[in-house]
């Protein structure tokens, strides 16, 4: 079934020990979708500005992500700056310009609406809301991801958009800043009570972990020797997590932990080269052999 | 099969959000040795002091634990006192007493000498090679910790000890320092090179990682809602790891994964209570149920 995604898309200039680009094509929903696609068909909202480029429009339309809710609008693209420590465990922004996105007012077009898959990237938590709002109907699946700014500055805002969520998406600092609580357990029960009934935290190299009404499911971080961007990992987790269960229609326990091994595998792939790069020339039946290792990492009998 | 330890019987003194004691037995081996009890038999190689409590050598005789190898020396017992913090993620040392330990040498009674399944305790690596040599011949499977303090003060001997050894058991930054390497796989490689085959890396609450030539194995910590006291943990872990593989006599990679999981069950049921506490009320039942559980936690379908 078609997953619905908003967010950014955005150029990046990215630095790590392993390299350096100045201008590449990023931004959550073009992770997102690029890594969903594998999946299922994607449906993007996002706005660029008018030095969006037609090579970087095709490697939406080459996908056949559909782009109608892509808005073009006088100005510039949404720009980040960031450099990686030696160990890619932290990471400085050395610019934001928000352009174009600063005015960023999503609209769904018309054959969107149905959509029963609802992906809300990381973006201010009432235009998140704007977007569920103009979904008919109840969708069948709506998960969303935020971040310490919006808890910081819009918390009432995001507290009224987490009523309207299944799933939340967050990183473990995230999950203790919104909750108020170290431990995760009793972060996820906290936020149980503000709506959502599925958070999945993502733990960066730790791997992730859901926790539901079943109990809780850890996944671990794919091992890689030589990870070189973490860039879009984390967006990347989420599309191949939502991706898989739009393309799957499950929503059980058991269609839940895949979905939680194909989104650490999309991750795995979005970190090992720079930017899209690896999710560009990523095959099919790579994900599915890298689903498997995942077994052989965590699988044992009593 | 016979398990052999050697290492701290101490007393600590212990502060965390969750309470506070004055003097409670601890040590490596103390809880290497309880939590591996449960899996097989177990003989201690340590030393104490005239303070040593009938009723502390009680926890021993009473799980048949042989303290033949215990030895008793005029002084007083290893002392250490350490305080949590609120999230018990980080911890001071509030007092070292080494006490009789300072004059440690460790002597394998005569039956020791046979034992097949060797484990040594974090004390220093020149002392950890006596041990092995005064085993007859070479054990089916020796394991060993180290910490910081040995890497950075007895590198030379430390690289002596790692050479005769199948198993190496420390934690992450332990890994990163003694390998100087950040990455976890680099790191194993070139701890490889030094002996092992075999590294454990202890995560604490992000759980444990195997790495051999048969590839990568990680296990999740159990989640727990209120843990009360991290000392032992990792000791604990050890002993059920361990003691798991004594008591099978198995070492391929089906029994490494398992031991793995009863490795994490021990610890984290070491963390439930101050002390030793939780594992001296321990049933065999809880093991195996938390075992069970620890299916939940990380299984999936493809």
């Amino acid at each position: 079934m078609a997953l619905l995604v908003v967010g950014s898309v955005a150029y990046d200039a990215l630095e790590s020990p392993y390299g350096k680009v100045d201008r590449t094509l990023g931004g959550a929903a073009t992770y997102f979708a690029v890594a969903a696609r594998f999946f299922t068909p994607v449906s993007l909202v996002a706005i660029v500005g008018d030095d969006f480029s037609e090579k970087d429009e095709a490697v939406f339309r080459s996908r056949a992500i559909d782009i109608e809710g892509l808005e073009r609008a006088p100005g510039k693209c949404f720009f980040w700056a960031g450099r990686y420590s030696e160990n890619l465990n932290d990471r400085v922004t050395l610019t934001t310009d928000l352009n174009v996105f600063a005015e960023f007012k999503p609209r769904l077009p018309e054959k969107y609406r149905s959509s029963k898959y609802v992906f809300l990237a990381n973006i201010a938590p009432d235009l998140q809301r704007d977007v569920l709002h103009q979904v008919k109907g109840k969708p069948k699946l709506a998960a969303m991801d935020t971040m310490n700014y919006w808890i910081e500055r819009s918390n009432a805002e995001l507290r009224e958009t987490l009523k309207h969520v299944d799933i939340l998406m967050i990183n473990d600092s995230e999950t203790r800043q919104l909750s108020s609580e170290h431990n995760l357990l009793r972060a996820a029960r906290s936020i149980f009570k503000m709506g959502p009934s599925t958070l999945v935290v993502k733990r960066g190299e730790y791997g992730a972990m859901l926790v539901d009404k079943h109990g809780v499911f850890c996944v671990p971080a794919f091992p890689l020797e030589e990870p070189h961007d973490p860039t879009g990992a984390g967006d990347s987790f989420a599309g191949g997590f939502m991706g898989y269960l739009a393309g799957s229609g499950g929503s059980n326990d058991a269609a839940l932990r895949r979905a939680m091994v194909y989104g650490s595998v999309m991750g795995s792939f979005a970190v090992e080269k720079f930017g899209l790069e690896r999710l560009l020339h990523l095959k099919k039946s790579e994900i599915h052999a890298r689903a498997r290792h995942f077994s052989k990492l965590t699988q044992f009998k009593l």
